[in-house]
């Protein structure tokens, strides 16, 4: 028994409620060094003899096996010891290490599942599929508001094209995302700013005037509730742009200036090349860091928070740069947002391990990059391998609580990366097979504007191209794909919500496959990544709910007994 | 090299800022596995080569070795991966695992330090002595308000007893904390409540008549900050008593009263035996549950919090039951309590691991059971030897922050236990032992009132004896042992504030030392946790520090060349 690999703290993603009566535990080993594992709890203030619960492994990663299951006490209160059994040895794991016997004070206590602290990101958002559009090459619906250097919409991008997006294109191509399927629109960001981006804000209570205007927005929003989705606008806090009446002011007044303590300025006066103040990332002068660390400052963005929540009814907010703001702000501000709309979205731009920041008390749910860099490197770069690939899933999803993960944006590709078509070198093979993976897996799928017609684009600006909207110049097979494996989302609720297990990761074939299933539903996924026809035997799967005597293919309606399933080239099966 | 032992995350007590510019950093490796641990560090950004700094092992357990280094960057925001040398192999360990080269994307982030976010219990908290008095036994200096049942003050308590101790007997008797030396005086509840104890408040606005009012509150306080003294008080939220008028109007009123859910009430009306409605603990019907999960209970008692500290300054608040409200509630708590005092200092009651509640948002402190319990252990059961106590210290210590280890509140007894002295088996020369331990260990020493002069009692409600004044009585051996510690450690700031490092563990001989250190300066202290007088070579011990070529005994103000020491029967050293 390898000690030195156990591991159990009574938080975070290691013990959670799931309900006012019922925790949720789990426990660290070493990969498959145990012959059962079990928890004995009971009442923290003692009383009864144990109950005895026995885990199941639910992920494992190249070291580890992980396994939870749910305890249940009327009283709430949980007092509790692990039982490893290795075959040779029986082990008690306790808060204080490793008995042979359970001595006194040494249970791990979960104290009390306080109603308060009973929480799970807006169910609305839970298996959602998103889609980002970049509203400046979406479409252009009103030539009228065009900024005057506007360039022909299929020229290739440079960072300060102008092409002329705007809100009224995104209602007049409503259409598409309806018959795409999807559920919620996140937009970066369209408060009045200089840049084609607009990441740097002037006016965080005006619309761009080149995207159009308060009644534009209203306008979008009803249409897209009419029609049953959600929509998340961009929150940049980290830094204002250089035009925000702020900074200006500080311009101008220097160290007189009210607003003076709202940048971090080395001295006065302030100078821009190279800048004496502090700024996103290095250097940047046109966006001046602010110092959210004062009360006016916090103030002044968490109404800009409420603002548009109450006002124009979005359903939540995408923050910029989330994790270089004090979580202090970040605590604020959930209140502030949810004090306006309970079931508001809050999702953090985090690049990497974020189980800090979804906890309950900041954001809902994160841009999940890690589930971009697994697919980057195992479907478009193949420097992975299936079973390195379920790997790197599970360590993501033994960090956080199902309905986090259930919430989490997975995406191939944003207007901050290259097109995932290109890194796969244009092969829509591939690029299909990422996508049925991304569509069926566990989390809030999100679609970068274009990828469903095969866009392509290398990193920024080429990434930010105008939407293709000619029919000729789309991938239609492509885009059917996307509406079918979509539709196929809706129409099987374990596809949105159920548990999520990967059952086959086999490096050799290169084929991964995973179960999503809930109480007597289970639908297998399974993935060929190469380029030749394999096969699966169904008999061998570890089908987590029971062994189906046939399955049923969901995308031909085909049904067949249990046996050899073949998968075509960089094909997907999906069986329920 | 055993890569499941390896662990880090990039934030908690495995990654936290010192400054604005500095970063604290953690790593696990299996116990002496490594021959050196480096951190390769750069801007998360990019741009130049990386830093590299070598870690220094700051603690070690059972099955663990953990590594620390402080990295400093003007930018604040930090990439970084560790190297792994075990003198066979050089493993860079990452955010994503074990390569023999980083990949991009792969790096521990931590994003940016932000101002906000540095935090540390007060100053004046860390390293404190903290003396706790239980009002109804320590002192009564006012007959006139004692309850009519009183019993001699040197009867053996019940569960219900009454003595007539009160808040004059502590200002009649604040001489002997002055002459102690104490920093803190940690009050058990004050506000009118039928029991003795009182923690089944029935007015948290009112001082209980038996133990003085306002103007008795007032003089006291002022006695004490004269004296340098910092006082805190007591919050019970997690249940009021039976008499609190909020229960009494649901008495009376039912569901038809405006606090019908202020607390947790199975059906109507509410029945008392058994109740019908949710307690502290298991069915204390004196002490309903408080259901701080609604708007008003909340307020109700963040304006508790803030009124006594805004009214009356006292210092800071010990929380009752603190795990048993939601983190919610503790969150608003803090901000509450510090807007009205910043230097206010906030104490939870927790018997576990509590890492969860002093991460900067909730406690600044807890009651440190886990240290009482390897105390008992160790100095009083001598179930645990040299080696196992030092583990169980480790455990603790890299589980917090430096400052909050330092402010955690080490106690060897309270009115919740049996007297320290008792479990020793009246041993006296033990309880010294344990004593020069705990007030020259890192943390703020709490000292149960009596323990000082050598009272002894079972568990409650024998531990809560009337404290014992007449000195023929008083062990006053004991006594001078305390006064002189206190005085050694206002003497030598670095027995208050030093890093803490265990340098010496011999199950063999039971003697434990470790060492208190700063820059440039190292106090040395050695225990013999046996019965016969034993030996220690200095020019073996790991000096943190520096070798010294001569030290000082600071109890003695002997000087010596380095060699053997020599330790009494249960005798301590303490050495410079």
């Amino acid at each position: 028994m390898l000690r030195e690999a156990v591991h159990h703290i009574a938080h975070g993603n290691y013990a959670y409620p799931v309900s006012e009566d019922t925790l949720r535990v789990m426990l660290r080993t070493a990969k498959g060094d145990m012959k059962r594992v079990s928890v004995l709890y009971q009442d923290r203030y003692g009383g009864s003899e144990p109950f005895v619960a026995t885990m199941e492994v639910v992920a494992e990663d190249e070291l580890f096996s992980f396994y939870q299951v749910d305890l249940k006490l009327d009283t709430k209160r949980f007092g509790y010891v692990f039982l490893l059994d290795d075959g040779k040895n029986q082990v008690f794991y306790t808060e204080k290490g490793f008995f042979d016997d359970v001595p006194p004070n040494t249970q791990f206590h979960y104290p009390y599942i306080a109603i308060r602290d009973l929480w799970e990101p807006p169910k609305w958002a839970q298996g959602a599929v998103v889609y980002q559009i970049f509203p400046e090459r979406f479409a252009n619906g009103d030539p009228t508001n065009d900024p005057s250097n506007v360039e022909p919409w299929d020229a290739q991008p440079t960072v300060t094209s102008q092409k002329g997006g705007d809100l009224q294109g995104v209602i007049d191509r409503f259409g598409h995302l309806v018959d795409l399927g999807v559920d919620v629109i996140y937009f970066t960001p369209i408060f009045e700013a200089p840049s084609n981006h607009k990441y740097d804000t002037v006016d965080y209570y005006r619309i761009d005037p080149h995207f159009g205007d308060e009644d534009t927005v209203r306008k979008l929003i009803e249409l897209a509730h009419e029609n049953g989705i959600k929509v998340v606008f961009d929150a940049v806090f980290n830094h204002s742009g250089y035009g925000f009446f702020a900074f200006q002011d500080v311009l101008e007044h220097g160290e007189d200036s009210p607003y003076a303590h709202w940048f971090n300025i080395d001295s006065f006066p302030v100078q821009t090349e190279p800048p004496n103040y502090e700024t996103f990332a290095n250097q940047i002068a046109t966006m001046p860091k602010l110092m959210t660390c004062h009360d006016d400052v916090k103030e002044y963005f968490l109404e800009v928070g409420r603002y548009w929540v109450r006002e124009f009814g979005i359903d939540g907010w995408r923050l910029d740069v989330a994790n270089e703001i004090d979580h202090h702000f970040w605590r604020e501000f959930r209140e502030a947002v949810k004090s306006e709309n309970p079931d508001a979205l809050i999702v953090g731009e985090l690049w990497h391990e974020a189980s800090e920041w979804v906890r309950g008390d900041q954001f809902d749910s994160v841009m999940n990059y890690s589930f971009q860099y697994a697919c980057l490197d195992f479907f478009a770069k193949n420097t992975i391998r299936a079973r390195a690939f379920a790997n790197r899933l599970a360590k993501v999803q033994v960090n956080h609580t199902q309905a986090v993960n259930l919430s989490m944006f997975n995406l191939l590709d944003s207007h901050d990366t290259e097109r995932f078509l290109t890194t796969c070198g244009g092969n829509v093979q591939k690029m299909a097979l990422a996508v049925a993976f991304q569509l069926t897996y566990e989390g809030a799928p999100m679609i970068y504007y274009g990828d469903e017609v095969g866009m392509e684009g290398f990193n920024d600006p080429d990434c930010r191209r105008g939407m293709i909207w000619d029919p000729n110049e789309q991938n239609e097979d492509l885009l059917a794909w996307y509406r079918r494996l979509i539709a196929l989302r809706r129409e099987h609720p374990v596809l949105r919500l159920g548990h999520c297990k990967t059952v086959w990761a086999d490096s050799a074939t290169n084929i991964y496959g995973f179960v999503r299933f809930n109480e007597g539903e289970q639908v297998l996924v399974l993935l060929n990544n190469q380029a030749k026809p394999q096969s699966v035997d169904l008999t061998v799967v570890a089908w987590p709910v029971a062994v189906p005597k046939q399955v049923r293919d969901l995308l031909t309606d085909e049904k067949f007994a249990l046996g050899e399933v073949l998968l075509e080239p960089y094909g997907a099966r999906i069986l329920s």
